[in-house]
């Protein structure tokens, strides 16, 4: 693995690539001193406050897996974590899951107020759309442009990421059978880490034979990633994750490893990495920095 | 003018137009039935509550000013109508405005509590995005619909709309000073309303100085139109305007009455919609509608 890398490892690619994200996010987003400042402030608050940018990770991936420039990519990588990270400021409202903490500090509305939030949090979602249209961000072609907001919306939308916080909702405290279970988790995370990897490789250029391999792949990757999610939920330790450990059982949510156990989850999340590796055959070297990024999530410990 | 819009009047055009983006809404809608039903109910069920669908207008008007066809603007008109309405089911929540009716019944987050109104919301402003983007929304070029996407971005985000929601709420129960409280009417309401226009004027292939012009009349139209609303609230009744009346009083809210008084307010929208039509000049006929819509904006009682 390590050759194919060049020689580097992916804890190396990835600290490189995370520079690039968080300098990209510092400049697409308004500056903090534009009126109103508030709003801008709660804005950058909640993005740059660190975190995985997973999505990001996997749009530049899926990009350069087919042989595109890194740059092409930027404003979806960009757009994709606006697009998490207000999803994530709605989420911890009082009127939704109620939490104190995100990313290691308190969360937008314990800083901003609730109408500052459920406001910074439009605006992020809305600039996600503004940073795919702008005409600074050139290099792609327009219809391939407009497929990646059209991808984009849909992954993030009613029938993807906003559809399965409504299930999510609704299932507190129920228990999910499992083809339920498995839906909410397609819908809530599985669909926009899905989009991530299929328009960073629209964006780069790619084929329908390598946009169906990177999407065969972002599928399993996206719900191994959440099972493993769930996993460390139990067993992890709430520093490392920058969250509280076992809020989603003590909240009653509906997850993988209350649903099938947690050595079925365990197995699952294997077997799914695996094959999220297989369907990289068809792109050769091209897949050998996903290949390690499964791997990599399969032994995260936060 | 009844020769100019060919011997109908103003309302029969924006009944038959009205009609159109009724049915565009409810069709670009998913139907209540697509899992999960709740979120697609409460989508529908704030948009699909009548309203004036003023944005929409003003966006098919403005396509047909510059002798666009009406299908070209019509996906820019669904769009804008659910970005309205999302703003609006947001505004509603009991931590911003805590509003119990809309468009004459109870407000989102009555009927489908507070979680599934922010999602809805979050929803709709995703779904505008999507419609935007789509595929089947073809006719005009993909440049011109990437700019399209960027203007509405940009007028319903962090220095449009929603920035002007922020400094609605920072500015409740102070004094504003009248240079601030044009600030806030020009991106809370105006930013959106001239975005219609223009953006319906970049569907049907406006040139750059039919843009100009509709942009100038977009933006004192949309002041106009904030005026005659504070007005309405300070002198309305509440049946007519389908949500209770002196309610920006009750809230002390900036509004355009409060900061330069009655009379002046009444001058000023006089000569903001005559400085609208004047600004038609350039198109000619094709400006006879829009023209009789100032004079309307300038009569309408609710």
């Amino acid at each position: 693995m390590a050759d194919l890398l060049a020689g580097r490892t992916l804890a190396d690619i990835m600290a490189e690539r995370r520079t690039l994200v968080e300098a990209a996010l510092a400049q697409w987003l308004p500056g903090a001193e534009v009126p109103p400042a508030t709003i801008h402030e709660a804005m950058r608050y909640s993005v740059l406050a660190g975190g995985k940018r997973l999505r990001p990770m996997l749009a530049l991936f899926g990009c350069e897996a087919v042989g595109g420039r890194l740059d092409d990519a930027m404003p979806a990588a960009v757009a994709l974590e606006l697009i998490h990270t207000y999803s994530l400021v709605h989420d911890d409202l009082p009127a939704m899951d109620d939490d104190d903490y995100r990313r290691g500090r308190p969360t937008c509305h314990k800083v901003y107020g609730e109408a500052v939030a459920i406001l910074a949090g439009d605006a992020l979602l809305t600039h996600a759309f503004q940073v795919l249209a702008d005409p600074a961000a050139g290099g792609v072609p327009a219809p391939r442009r407009l497929q990646i907001v059209a991808e984009i919306a849909s992954a993030a939308g009613s029938v993807g990421m906003v559809g399965g916080q409504t299930m999510d909702i609704q299932a507190e405290g129920q228990r999910l059978d499992p083809k339920t279970l498995l839906a909410l988790h397609a819908k809530k995370t599985g669909a926009l880490l899905r989009a991530s990897l299929r328009v960073g490789a629209l964006a780069g250029g790619a084929d329908e034979a390598a946009l169906a391999a990177l999407t065969r792949y972002g599928e399993r990757l996206g719900l191994a990633f959440q099972i493993v999610d769930d996993i460390l939920d139990i067993e992890g330790n709430s520093a490392e994750m920058g969250k509280t450990a076992g809020s989603d059982l003590r909240k009653k949510k509906a997850t993988y490893p209350a649903v099938f156990g947690l050595e079925t989850a365990r197995r699952d999340a294997a077997r799914l990495l695996r094959e999220a590796t297989e369907a990289l055959g068809l792109l050769g070297e091209g897949g050998a920095v996903l290949a390690a990024l499964a791997e990599y999530v399969g032994k995260r410990r936060s």
